[in-house]
């Protein structure tokens, strides 16, 4: 037995929706959990959870839920982690493990260190980098981690086994775990994600305002559509994101906003070298980097 | 026999790539074409295109190519066209139609004003609105067309039945064909199409620069590549789409910025509240615009 075959005797999902249901349904294929036991703000979460085998018992208490864990997931939106940081801190067993799934993760190692200071060395913050246009443990499914990235950003007092427990966690879902330093993280996440987010999201309401906007909409070719699918990201989500890693976004939006007056000069000014230069240098760019991605997930 | 059934006796296309090249294979299929003749700028080309099967004849001199014809459709790059309306004003016969494919309309009905003065009634400006990241006639297919939009932009000279017959050969490829005022038309793809390609182009250009450009690039998720997907489009296209439809382009741009600091103030001012109906409203108008675009090809 490798240290990624691991089996979790007891799950505890804190928030089941599409990535802690998909976390369990992975682990349940791969025969890598015990019990899986869930809590969920709502009882027709809970109840839909338990009908589609997801978790195995329904807890609506956070002692009850967190009895005997072998690993905790805060699985909930982010703004409501500090407060569920605080409720384990009070409740979790010595050999307890706790990581979480935040999209940014200064704000929650900072709300681990403030609300669960007992338990912070078994904290391990974690990133699963999946997508999440579709919400709810209606739509998690056991495959969702294959070949992408999960990122830990353990401190220095954070507990070696504890990452390397979480670590063997995720293998087991098919992710690539990497571990990152906590603010290389944030910055990183603000340019490759957060920023396309704020883009889509600023395009779209800018066709929203339009005097013509239902035209647009329907002249809109497919192209289009995909090109903004990430506009339909749930919107609790992404604010959560904005206020808790503002000033990486406010950096990344800055830097954008002077490709953005390059390109507007350049067409201004008729540019047409500098156009077909810019033009070709973005191809380039992408082309490389979705062959480098690729090479990466063929291995 | 309906009118869209017309058969086009001798279809001449001025550049044979990927919608030059996807009509013909369409109307073939079709029935709806006697013999297509192709011209284009390399010999590799016009020996692709016959091997393919998608043009009969190759000619190189556009005296040759257009005689007879009964349609002559230029799908060349843009900044071509003017050349091109100039030498086909010397040659083809008083019943061909000629048609366009460019995506900016004003530039080329200015050009056929004046680089096609003696034929110009029987010019008439189109806009098939395909997929375009991948060019060639190698990549084009009967289908390309099927459910999206042609848009014709007569002017008040545009002889009626020069009209009707450009509409009858986009009909039988399975478009939805819609005429429209020029001015009108490039307005509206300036917002539809070119901003989100500028968009697009700046976002990756801004990683691209990046200090840890690589690392982006490795980090980028899947939805990463798909909503960058129209930055890896045609540089020269884009360059002349740019050149030919500035003001518009221009225009929609302010308005964009304007969308992008929007966001950036409520970002920076850390109001949840604004940022929640900022993502709330891109949601529903992107998903509302989605719908009704689903029924329009349900039809």
């Amino acid at each position: 037995m490798t240290e990624s075959d691991v089996v979790i005797e007891r799950l505890t999902l804190i928030g089941v929706g599409l990535i802690g249901g998909s976390l369990a349904r992975s682990l349940k294929q791969a025969g890598a959990v015990g019990e899986v036991v869930g809590l969920a703000r709502t009882e027709a979460t809970l109840r839909k959870a338990l009908e589609l085998g997801v978790i195995d018992r329904a807890e609506t208490e956070v002692e009850r839920a967190a009895q005997s864990a072998s690993v905790v997931v805060i699985a909930t939106p982010m703004q409501v982690m500090p407060q569920m940081l605080a409720d384990l801190d009070r409740c979790v067993g010595p050999d307890t493990v706790i990581t979480d799934v935040g999209s940014v993760k200064g704000y929650v190692v900072e709300a681990a260190q403030k609300q669960c200071p007992h338990n912070v060395a078994r904290f391990v913050p974690g990133h699963p980098i999946a997508g999440k246009e579709h919400a709810g443990v209606e739509a998690s499914y056991a495959d969702l981690f294959v070949d992408k990235s999960v990122i830990l950003t353990p401190t220095k007092h954070t507990d070696n086994h504890a990452v390397q427990l979480v670590t063997s966690v995720w293998q087991q879902t098919g992710a690539d775990v990497q571990t990152m330093d906590v603010r290389v993280h944030d910055r990183l996440l603000a340019a490759t994600s957060h920023l396309p987010h704020m883009v889509a999201y600023a395009l779209v309401n800018f066709l929203a305002k339009h005097s013509e906007s239902e035209t647009l909409f329907k002249l809109a070719a497919g192209g289009f559509y995909d090109f903004t699918r990430i506009a339909s990201s749930d919107p609790v989500m992404w604010r959560d994101i904005c206020m808790t890693n503002r000033e990486e976004i406010l950096q990344a939006l800055k830097g954008y906003r002077s490709s953005i007056d390059t390109l507007f000069s350049a067409i201004e000014a008729g540019d047409g070298d500098a156009l077909h230069e810019c033009f070709q240098r973005a191809k380039l760019s992408r082309d490389k980097g979705l062959d480098s991605k690729n090479k990466v997930s063929a291995k």
